[in-house]
């Protein structure tokens, strides 16, 4: 990645050294960088693949952090923060052009077309959460949600690493199931961290999503065993602005069997991950890839 | 482009038919469109990449209009006219993600890496301008300028349609050239049009790159004659938020020579164009590439 975003503007090189710098748990290209090694993929195209991949994810982050005018991302602030809008659009439209010459490079037409899939999917569930998923406590659209947002992503790594490695179609299709459902259960984890993690260790508001009227699981587990609260009731009114309202209903989510409940959903995903894989040969990486899910689950940040 | 937009979120759906319907010239489809019948390129592809092509366009347009702020565009509302930035920023990076499914859907590798350092330059071209290029009157930066802006994805549309087809790369390279040259003189003439146009005809305000301090090719010939004009000298300074000195110094370019000259320089890139292909065999398409540098430099909108 550092090698690919050297030698451009000064500015724009800031704002990428920042970028690349900034870290991040690298998930998405690990799942990638594991599947192509355990497959038997040329390790130079996988390099370049998982890199894609990585500024894929971080190009859609910057224009993510945009819109929600979020202010820290990872803990650091973010670009938008720093920059004027203009130069935030360009700089993660410029992520893209890059991710996309890596895609290119790694001369796989097919994993050119699941690229531009995945990025369609992240795009269109941007929209589509930007208008009409305020205030809506239902499970089906946070599967969408979060399948467009992460799962989809995690497909792609999983996916795209086994399309240029030597295998055929049903390992293609193992790993695409195992992305999925790997993807699925780091969300739902991100989701309930987002309620039980401090502010200094996730490194943004604690329930930031339910403070911008965003329902995620350990919510909509909290409304379903809750149905009366009122507080949950004015947060699906979409009023979300109250911030005493909302500091008394993010305590009692946090202290309601509803963690718990999202806790073993997200169990229930990883399982189905690993399952997915578990036929696979034996080797360190498909031992690596079975043992991710452990720490996608433990992890707590 | 519209069988491709099909069928997503209704929202969406309205900004996208919008967008297919505010039309344009489509110059760079019909170049790539000529160049491939012209070569014996598989029509099926060939459309895929033409619409790919003006997809793209229509992305860097979209984001370029949210940074420029511009309220219009072919005289229509543009998108952030109407919508919130973020849904502006979604919107481009929707047909991005369009875009790159039809270039992938080439089937061709070349195509996809040519796609994605076109983008690359496109973007890198709007953040150079976005932090350095405000009161420069140099010639060296504005054909940078015209060409990141313009000629690259003429470049793009000539090459690829040449790239799927069955020829030899000294055609390939013929055409890079064809498309570099009219692409060229493509910009050129737009800016002259932003001087000698009425607004109601070019669809914005007349000079409106002046009025943002760009200096385009009619304004650098005026400098050179006019070394001491000093309406020039201020927006040099990075002054041009006086509309009264700023109207005086457009009538004043309007009325000189510059334009003229402009004029014979697009003339030349025409001419460069044209000798790059002259050499093809006779045919229908050849005959319409070798026009369309006529109707590049005669057109008034």
């Amino acid at each position: 990645m550092r090698a690919h975003v050297e030698e451009h503007h000064p500015d724009l090189q800031a704002v990428l050294d920042h970028l690349v710098s900034s870290g991040g748990k690298r998930v998405r290209p690990v799942v990638a960088l594991l599947t192509g090694i355990m497959l038997g993929a040329d390790p130079e195209r996988l390099i370049t693949l998982a890199a894609s991949i990585e500024m894929l994810h971080t190009a859609t982050l910057v224009h993510d952090d945009l819109i929600d005018g979020a202010l820290l991302r990872r803990g650091i602030p973010t670009v938008n923060a720093q920059w004027s809008p203009a130069a935030t659009v360009l700089t993660g439209d410029y992520i893209f052009a890059r991710a996309a010459e890596l895609a290119a490079q790694t001369d796989s037409v097919p994993v050119m077309r699941a690229f531009a899939e995945t990025l369609a999917t992240v795009v269109n569930g941007e929209i589509t959460q930007l208008f009409t998923s305020r205030g809506l406590s239902s499970r089906e659209n946070y599967y969408q949600r979060i399948y467009a947002k992460t799962a989809s992503m995690f497909v792609l790594a999983a996916k795209a690493a086994a399309l240029i490695s030597p295998v055929d179609g049903d390992i293609v299709e193992a790993m695409r199931v195992y992305g999925y459902e790997v993807g699925m259960a780091f969300q739902v984890v991100d989701d309930i961290l987002d309620f039980t993690g401090e502010q200094a260790q996730v490194g943004k508001p604690v329930a930031s999503d339910l403070r911008q009227g965003l329902v995620t699981l350990p919510a909509i587990y909290y409304q379903e065993a809750n149905p009366d609260d009122e507080d949950m009731q004015a947060v699906l009114r979409g009023e979300y602005h109250n911030e005493s309202r909302l500091n008394r209903l993010v305590e009692a989510i946090r202290q309601s069997g509803a963690i718990q409940l999202a806790m073993e959903e997200a169990r229930r995903f990883v399982a189905r991950g690993r399952e997915a894989i578990v036929a696979l040969p034996e080797s360190p990486e498909r031992d690596a890839l079975l043992e991710l899910g452990d720490y996608i689950v433990d992890r707590n940040i």
